[in-house]
């Protein structure tokens, strides 16, 4: 019985990866570079978006859609105030988005000159870790005030994922965190992983970040 | 079809709540108060723990359970280390505990001489919440630097729970957290829950959460 159970479950995992390479797919017919972005809630994934928007724009145009698990459109409606198109997928108290919510999703989003598409997943270090959405990056936003032993206790989300933002550096002064450690840990699970730590409330940093998403989108739309 | 797949996810929600009830069973034959602890991953479950022993013994004995979804023991030591029993349930990337994980675990627990057993849940704002685990109290942590939206993004998690802890208080200076929206948030979705605002770090306003804890424990025992 167990066997069984286990093979069913690849099938599922199988039919997501196949409908997130159709994303991908959808995405770059569009020619818009898609990332996905995950973190623990309270990381800053909508303030860094928000940040991200502002710095990039008008240079670029930003589509944004929003896993949530209720159906509160809090962060859409702060993208949209910032004149970008934004959609709001409720999950229904499901804790990630997978590619069936993202197809969903991008249809939703009107793509009119949109150069890039930023997913803010559903706020957990788990199991949106285990789900491809069709996106060219995968972005993970992790904080000063979450601990020092996060990728230690959490490793998958941190595997597979191309870039790493350690967000809240401002508050460095008044926390207990061991850079070295939690680096050593990330090194561990993901070497050689680019790291841009940075506070969005000060911007120390930020300009890194962007430097990078640009030269991404750039690279993309050129391919 | 769709119905279908209903039923058998309300089967299997039966049957966790089935077990958890045997578990609160067992804790009570055991004179055992049991509390679950769920947060977000950095809320500070396990700084709250430690200073719980702490603060809590010799007058009680404590055992710990800690759910993690990797095989590392980090704070599974803290706690021994302390002088109590504890054990570590090794979720295999899952992202909650339920009453079957919950049963191995105090069944691996010694609980000689044990006033209260403390579980801390996995870090998760989300899926924790669907899963009874035989407890007598239900805590979440919250914590500053989290946000002050939270109540508004991860509903579920605030709803039936017996006690909030808003931990990091000593950051309040440093983060834009608007207490009155928090707390209306809180207030829509489990009116008169009470609140305890402290710091881990500093400790201020700690003892308000200890003598609770500690009358819930008496009564229990008395009963």
């Amino acid at each position: 019985m167990t066997s069984q159970k286990v093979q069913v479950v690849e099938k599922i995992m199988d039919a997501n990866d196949q409908l997130a390479a159709q994303v991908q797919t959808r995405l770059d017919a569009s020619n818009v570079f898609g990332i996905n972005i995950m973190a623990s809630p309270g990381a800053g994934k909508t303030s860094v978006i928000l940040k991200t928007i502002q710095k990039i724009s008008p240079e670029f145009k930003i589509g944004v859609i929003e896993g949530d698990t209720a159906p509160v459109t809090i962060d859409a409606d702060k993208v949209t105030a910032l004149g970008m198109p934004a959609v709001q997928i409720n999950t229904g108290g499901q804790c990630h988005l997978d590619a069936v919510m993202m197809e969903r999703g991008l249809s939703a989003l009107d793509l009119t000159g949109v150069d890039l598409v930023i997913v803010e997943n559903v706020g957990n270090l788990i199991c949106p870790a285990s789900f491809k959405i069709g996106t060219h990056a995968n972005v993970v936003i992790a904080s000063i005030p979450e601990g020092d032993d996060k990728p230690y206790k959490y490793p998958n989300i941190y595997r597979g994922i191309d870039i790493l933002i350690l967000n809240k550096t401002d508050l460095l002064p008044y926390i207990d965190f061991k850079m070295d450690y939690f680096k050593k840990g990330i090194e561990a699970l993901n070497p050689g992983l680019t790291i841009f730590e940075l506070s969005c409330k000060t911007e120390e940093g930020f300009d890194d970040w962007i430097e990078w998403l640009k030269s991404k989108v750039k690279t993309h739309q050129s391919r």
